[in-house]
């Protein structure tokens, strides 16, 4: 089959290799469609140590496609059936998986980052992780399944209640998946703070119309006039550290700061202990998404969650690696590869 | 001033009484808007024993108006303001309060109840009580803001969740409240179990289609074939044995069952503990709306929640007792009393 | 290897049966204690269905013992390690997993029930269901490690907090373990209900001196005395359908009643849904131990929980069937089978 | 009355004020004990604004006395009744308090800090403030409710669990409470961090056993010896930056940090983003005492929290003074002033 190799470092090689063997408990899938994120194009800059990666090996998490065969012991899933991947791979056995805190897992084995993943026509995978499509619905959605579970999971962690104001730092794919989970989730008021004039008019187009550009303005000013107490959750979403800082003098007495955003992983800020003691302000952390697949997947085929307009850029294996290259970005918001 | 005075069962009379004096912390409030509830009509009809009620009083716990005296320490509110009412007044001493569950306050006080309500032309509340509502918000919609936060203290008692199930039975104003809240919550699909054909179509208007008409049909099959494992959350808003027993079919494994409805203060169902044990279900009441006003105005205020829709009669002060008769009901959904 | 394999109803017979193979991924336990617990006596009584037990089968489903032999790719667990065993593998791909309540998973194979189990000199396990003793810990606790994570997950779902009162219906076994994880809790007061005086003796020896014999005294109104408002929470743990209707005169308002014992299947009980929404209780099923046998093992490592003095009766794998007999029950509270 | 009355920074005078009038609505208290807090002494330093205090005034909030007089509508207090003190009064009507988030009330008036407190020979207080003793309850326990009530808010915040990993950084008065009710709410392990040997020992005659010299050793390789993961919740309890900063590295992935003590308000930390994302952290600020006081009594009235060991110093009203310098405190643990 073909596939898309990760050698190493800004190394992506499109060549044939075997195709995997069906084995028992395991469905093969002939991928459709398999998003980028910024997993990827971060291990392709060589942000991601040796440990992580052992190259060569065939990235890409965030994907659905075909069952074309099933092995002995497989129930549920057939030949023939779409299904979305739960690229993440518990152990069951470590101290994490056993108080239900999976997703903190020890031994953790992801499908496209240790294991072989969706850049490639095919991908063998444990029943377990294979999440079965609604029919019509489109591939690319399906893949968009991994991300929005990510996104439910700090949803979930976050609280957010009806009725609560929320502000997103950064309208990337992720930031307008959020903001539509907050609004889901009855956030009376929503502000997205994002500088790109391009992914605050997908904003809009979405519905949401408290749009701040943080490179024109003084964001903190702008959000005590929108809401006068700050923000019952703030969702860092950018990435960086400063929007990290900048969440803190957003947040409203009483409330949360969401670290969602994967800053760099020696970038530091400066708090005040006093701060977080006298407004009581909760800052939690939200790493991947164990359980919440099943529920995004459900988003998506009831239409609640809007993605198709997310995916900005389509790339056919050959050249999927245009779709690694940070430089190359411009105004993508989601890139899928079209298999 | 002019007011509705209630004076034991099924007797009403409008008449002439003291307009309230100014009090210290208090603001005297014209009544403009005052909403009819099943508390009321189950007052009037003799439901309720004297130990609640002591008449003559004036009853009316949702309303709205504008404040036209404040007394000595108020801050925050001025003459010319426009309020809705929290009616409900508790001790701050009692074991509950101390706990913070004031609404199970020892010593409750509520307008409209205990204290003289908002079936007149002038109500004098504290402060405390009065939430100022935003400029052009109609006094109905005002006056809506309780039942709503009543409803609200619900849903965050039912935790429902993006992606949830929830079946809603009984489609009265109560209910297609909390059937928006759901969908507010993110509820990815919301059934409405409701016999009569109007309120049916009512909710279709709001954007519910999945509606079963009870009387008509096998409601746990129905949803069966809707939600293929129950519900993740069952709310009874019809105030009926039958539906509370009812809901117990209809709830998912590991799902909650809200005791919203008020039922008859006598009737029994029927439930088996080894169900509750084996499919860890919950069952939860929701009394009143503890801390829930200002998120409910806020919801109303971003127009997240309409209620103007469900408002379909409207009655002057002086016949306003036709509103309270249980056998004038109809096809009623939600009676106003315009002051 | 000898085993005690159950036939059917009221036939145990201990024979000869072939000693199971290690397997890729399992382990092999040479079993030491294995506890006989209600559902054992149950399903020698005759009170399951064909569905759930397909005899011929092994019993048994609290035991720990020492691992003998390792399958492939088993690591953290050696030969020679003592090791609990949680009973309950689940599928990881229904419904139920997918949301992360396992422990409502469709297709639940329980070794003890569905697989063979404890009740015989070896056992097959997965290594995912082994957890490790430390040093020094007695089987016969490493057996108890079961029967206290389920009720560990009960006081999580009762969220008991420091200061609370608890009500305890049923002082056996279970019911003795729940006080002192209530008590561990942080409750403040705790009342055991329990009409055997032998097992209120060994209550008050744990250090327990809120103790009702329900048999001669007025339950609620000896509650009322101890505990002004009524309990927090009260626990069910009697499995009866009389203490399941008791509860509810127990609870305090705003309270939660836990549904923890596994009242007969068809017994119905009367409740009034209005009390539930007035007095704002909740009712909460707790259903065996999803994630919780680790934490029970900790606590019986530091010694927070005592077990043994629960440990009254001893049997060996050949009068084991003793053990199974409702009628021989008497005094005890708690039997292990040592092997 | 005599009375500690603050004029300034490092300037208290004992001297004879009016004694306070009774008012409706309020109690009338002779106080006999009230104990010294690290906010007097911030207060007398000059650590705090005008805005804050406006001297001439008397602090004092953490006491207990005896009723002498109760003002008109006073119900469930009478003259001669022991009570121990709330100082904080909330408005009722900002927005803080409508949302149940009562201590973080914009309009806070804190008795001993905005108005008169406890170090005088009597305080009026209205009567929610006051909660009853149970009899033979000494005054000096019952001072201590309102710091037990605070620290219960954090141990509720932090959501402490049985089978729970707890470190304390700081072992003075409130890292002790802190200690003790980690135990209370079921931690099987806890680890305290003490600099000074008399504290230290201190809390090993409370029964603790696994403490750290935190100038000695390297409390992080200390820590993972005891606690394989790190901590499921590290309480920050010194009040420094530099313990602040520290809890990051003995916090489990998962775990987290309860920001408990008042760390210099300048005071900055650096923290990496990265890690509270991968790891999963909570950071979780706790501000004093909402709804805490009545479990907190009842704590001390069942004598699950011992305090007395804690008082190590006692100063009548007169040489009071010597409390309140920083430099003087020594070994002291908690100090009263016994009136
Ligand atoms: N927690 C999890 O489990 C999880 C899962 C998936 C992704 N993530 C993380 O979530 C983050 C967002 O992902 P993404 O795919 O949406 O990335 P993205 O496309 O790079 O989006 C980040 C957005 O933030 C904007 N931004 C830059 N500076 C900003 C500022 N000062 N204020 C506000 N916005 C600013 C960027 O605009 P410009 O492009 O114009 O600079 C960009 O539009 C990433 O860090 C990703 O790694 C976390
Ligand atoms: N918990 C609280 O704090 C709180 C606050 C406010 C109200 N409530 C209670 O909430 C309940 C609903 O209030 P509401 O004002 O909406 O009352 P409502 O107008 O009487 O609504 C009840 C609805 O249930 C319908 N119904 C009757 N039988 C049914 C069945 N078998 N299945 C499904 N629906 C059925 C009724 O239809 P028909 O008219 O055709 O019979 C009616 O439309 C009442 O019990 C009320 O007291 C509780
Ligand atoms: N939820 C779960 O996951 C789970 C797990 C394990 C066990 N369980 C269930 O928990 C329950 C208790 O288990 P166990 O092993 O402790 O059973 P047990 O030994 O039979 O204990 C029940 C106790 O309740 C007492 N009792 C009888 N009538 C009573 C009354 N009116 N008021 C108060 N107590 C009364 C019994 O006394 P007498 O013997 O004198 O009648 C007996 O001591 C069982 O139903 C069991 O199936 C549930
Ligand atoms: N959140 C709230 O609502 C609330 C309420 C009350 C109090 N507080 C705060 O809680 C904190 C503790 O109060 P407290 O009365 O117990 O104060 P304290 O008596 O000053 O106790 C702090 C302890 O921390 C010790 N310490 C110093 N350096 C340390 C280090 N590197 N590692 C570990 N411990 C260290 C101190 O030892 P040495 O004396 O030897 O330096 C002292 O014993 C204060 O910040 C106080 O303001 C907060
Ligand atoms: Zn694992
Ligand atoms: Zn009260
Ligand atoms: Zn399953
Ligand atoms: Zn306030």
């Amino acid at each position: 089959m073909k596939a898309a190799v990760f050698y190493g470092t800004g190394d992506i090689r499109v060549e044939e290799v075997e195709k995997p063997k069906i084995k028992e408990g395991h469905v093969l899938v002939e991928v459709k469609a398999c998003g980028i994120c910024g997993t990827d194009m971060h291990i392709y800059s060589g942000g991601m140590g040796p440990s992580a990666v052992e190259p060569p090996t065939i990235l890409g998490h965030e994907f659905a496609g075909r069952v074309v065969e099933i092995g002995d012991g497989v129930s549920d899933i057939d030949v023939g059936d779409n299904v979305a991947i739960d690229p993440n791979i518990y152990c069951g056995h470590c101290h994490y998986c056993r108080m239900g805190k999976v997703h903190l897992c020890e031994n953790l084995k992801n499908i496209g980052v240790i294991l072989n993943g969706g850049f490639a026509e095919y991908c063998l995978v444990p029943q377990s992780q294979a999440y079965k499509l609604p029919p019509n619905m489109p591939y690319e959605v399906g893949a968009m399944v991994e991300p929005l579970a990510c996104c439910l999971h700090g949803t979930d962690l976050a609280q957010i209640k009806p009725g609560d104001s929320v502000v997103i730092l950064g309208g990337g794919a992720i930031g307008l998946i959020h903001a539509q989970l907050a609004r889901l989730a009855g956030a009376s008021s929503i502000i997205i703070s994002e500088p790109s004039q391009g992914r605050r008019q997908l904003a809009e187009r979405l519905g949401f119309d408290m749009l701040i550009d943080p490179t024109g303005c003084d964001v903190k000013a702008r959000v005590e006039t929108l809401m006068r107490y700050g923000a019952d959750v703030v969702i860092e979403a950018a990435g960086l550290a400063k929007t990290a800082r900048q969440a803190f003098g957003l947040v409203k007495n009483g409330g949360t700061v969401l670290q969602f955003g994967v800053v760099d992983e020696t970038a530091e800020i400066q708090l005040k202990p006093f701060e977080i003691y006298q407004k009581e302000i909760k800052w939690i952390g939200s790493f991947i998404n164990p359980y919440t697949h099943a529920r995004a997947l459900e988003l998506l085929a009831k239409g609640r969650i809007e993605v198709l307009p997310l995916i900005t850029h389509r790339y056919s294996l050959d050249n999927m690696e245009v779709g690694l290259k940070p430089d190359k970005r411009g105004d993508r918001v989601k890139a899928m590869v079209i298999i």
